[in-house]
């Protein structure tokens, strides 16, 4: 199944147990509203699916795994609301694979900022490949990582999100990101690491469903109130990325490419 | 004094304000409910007797420090609540070491598997030999570590706990558990890591007890909860450990053996 | 502005939005009483003052960046009352940097003792030099580090907390604090060290302020009790800190002086 929309895709493969939820964007494996809406109901259909035993998150390509919230669309808005609006999709995709009750297996084969770095964090078991690097550049564009910062918090603890969320301008090595629990795993071909996700995935395929979904939630036990916090946080987010701070620093990065 | 339990002891021996609690079982240092109900009551003993300052657990042997729940035992589970009773051992024995107001020095000389690693977890201090590896297998045989998880959890965060608990049939290595905070020291050889455990022991009996009892509380305040808690997880891995799939994988795991 | 206390200092500096707070005591950069209230009055001006987008807050000299508690001060308290309102002088600046809507950047230049890995935790962004080695000296004086413990123990997490709680004499090298997270950055030489602050302290002198402000808010979330945790936490001290364990260690440490 595929879903084509405006220039990326969600592709969802289901087999013998493990589906894989695929996503694509031209732009980095950037995330407009619509793959995102896609991305949190995908997720969210596999965990009701019986057929279902574990999920495997990836996306396309050789480049990066994920530039983060879509440029185009965050140049966009131009109101809070509207803000509010196109961040409550990060919301919606981390709570969707938080209250999942499948164990998600995150395929992170190439850089992360942002938004990808929450996609990583929100995965109960991240693999990489070495490249992977990670940045939060949200502050050095005017706003901040509210919605996926407690995800992000939660996996790697208060120092490491603390040293990416301040310094917005520098790549932490997928190294770095292996040693503060970001990534479970870090291979050094792609090879190795789809062989890991692929046994990993086969071990999960045959365990118990009931112990799989009752760990899931001792995961994510402290996170119940999510479902309010992150589309508190997507509100901040939304007001901050119309400040004058935010319009000038999306301005210089747009004319940087012209 | 010692306690002669089936094939196994607990034995205990206060020297000069040390009091060292010894267990041990011919397989693997295992846990039976009769060695997890004397190891919680002698915690507990411990923590009230004015002539211990400080209290090092540890097991017999130079194999495994501790295989875990005792396998014969957890066959022999035929219901859940006769499986929530079992857990409760070691909820019991978890419960005992964090509210004994006595700092604890875990001596985990070998391997630790599953309940083993939460006695790791649930220590104040941990030293540890080179080879003391750690695997939690519960999901591979069909329940989780649900009533060791707030411990481990506790110590090493989410991110190692995660890794621990969903790659079930990995072992990871002592140096992994040292960086990852379950082993405060990891040790080359026999005789470093006594010596190191009787410097602490030796520093921490010349200390100001109520101190010890000041810092035992605050490492511990976010854990009130736990009597009700862990509890709750052994309903949890009871309920699991009668299901067909645990059934299956202890059967299997039984017919290697002979 | 500078503010001559006994024999110390507290120094402020304002410059281009960066306000650079800096303390001196000839012992070590110890902390008497005065010089923390001056801190902490300075740290809550710089949060109110407009002209300051970012704080970076360091010592003098190229010793100690922070030897803890003033021992001549310690040494002076006869009740447990006097003992309480010292120790609420630790509380009053963690709270003070806790609660101040600008990020605090901590130029740690040397070795932290006590309450000084207190100030490094309780930095938002802790950049140190090689040498910066850390050490919680409380517990071998007496009493144990309660104030400062829960702006440690949530920068590097209960594992590491407990190591330097526990096992007091110890001094752990700056590349662990680095590991640990206390410090974001470790730099083999000064002028690396203060090239990286200034670079950092640039770009958030840059940064929109109120996303810097939503920033430190999430970055603090989970200690919103601290306002009656840490006073709390001053009385325990203040009561151990006239024990005759405390008395008597205080007593040795005198002796070995003269």
């Amino acid at each position: 199944m595929i879903h084509q929309i405006k220039e990326g895709y969600v592709k969802v493969e289901p087999k013998h147990g493990i589906t894989t939820i695929e996503f694509f964007h031209p732009q980095g494996n950037a995330l407009p509203a619509a793959i995102l809406a896609d991305l949190a109901q995908e997720i969210h259909s596999a965990g009701l699916d019986t057929e279902t035993k574990v999920i495997v998150l990836r996306s396309a390509g050789e480049g990066a795994f994920c530039a983060g919230a879509s440029f185009n669309e965050i140049k966009a808005v131009t109101t809070p609301e509207e803000g509010r609006v196109f961040f409550s999709g990060f919301a919606n995709v981390i709570n969707a694979m938080r209250k999942c009750p499948k164990l998600i297996i995150a395929r992170i084969h190439g850089k992360c900022v942002g938004g990808g770095v929450g996609l990583a964090a929100a995965a109960d078991y991240a693999i990489a490949l070495e490249g992977a690097d990670v940045k939060l550049s949200e502050l050095s564009i005017g706003f901040g990582p509210f919605v996926v910062g407690p995800a992000i918090e939660k996996r790697i603890g208060l120092a490491a999100f603390s040293q990416l969320a301040i310094d917005a301008a520098m790549w932490r090595p997928a190294e770095w990101a292996r040693r503060k629990g970001l990534y479970a795993e870090l291979h050094s071909n792609l090879e190795n690491m789809d062989e890991s996700i692929q046994r990993l995935a086969n071990e999960l395929m045959h365990a118990n469903p009931e112990a799989m979904a009752e760990m899931k939630k001792i995961l994510w036990r402290d996170a119940d109130d999510w479902d309010t916090l992150l589309p508190e946080r997507a509100a901040i987010s939304g007001r901050l990325v119309v400040s004058s701070y935010a319009k000038a620093a999306l301005e210089k990065i747009k004319s940087k490419l012209h």
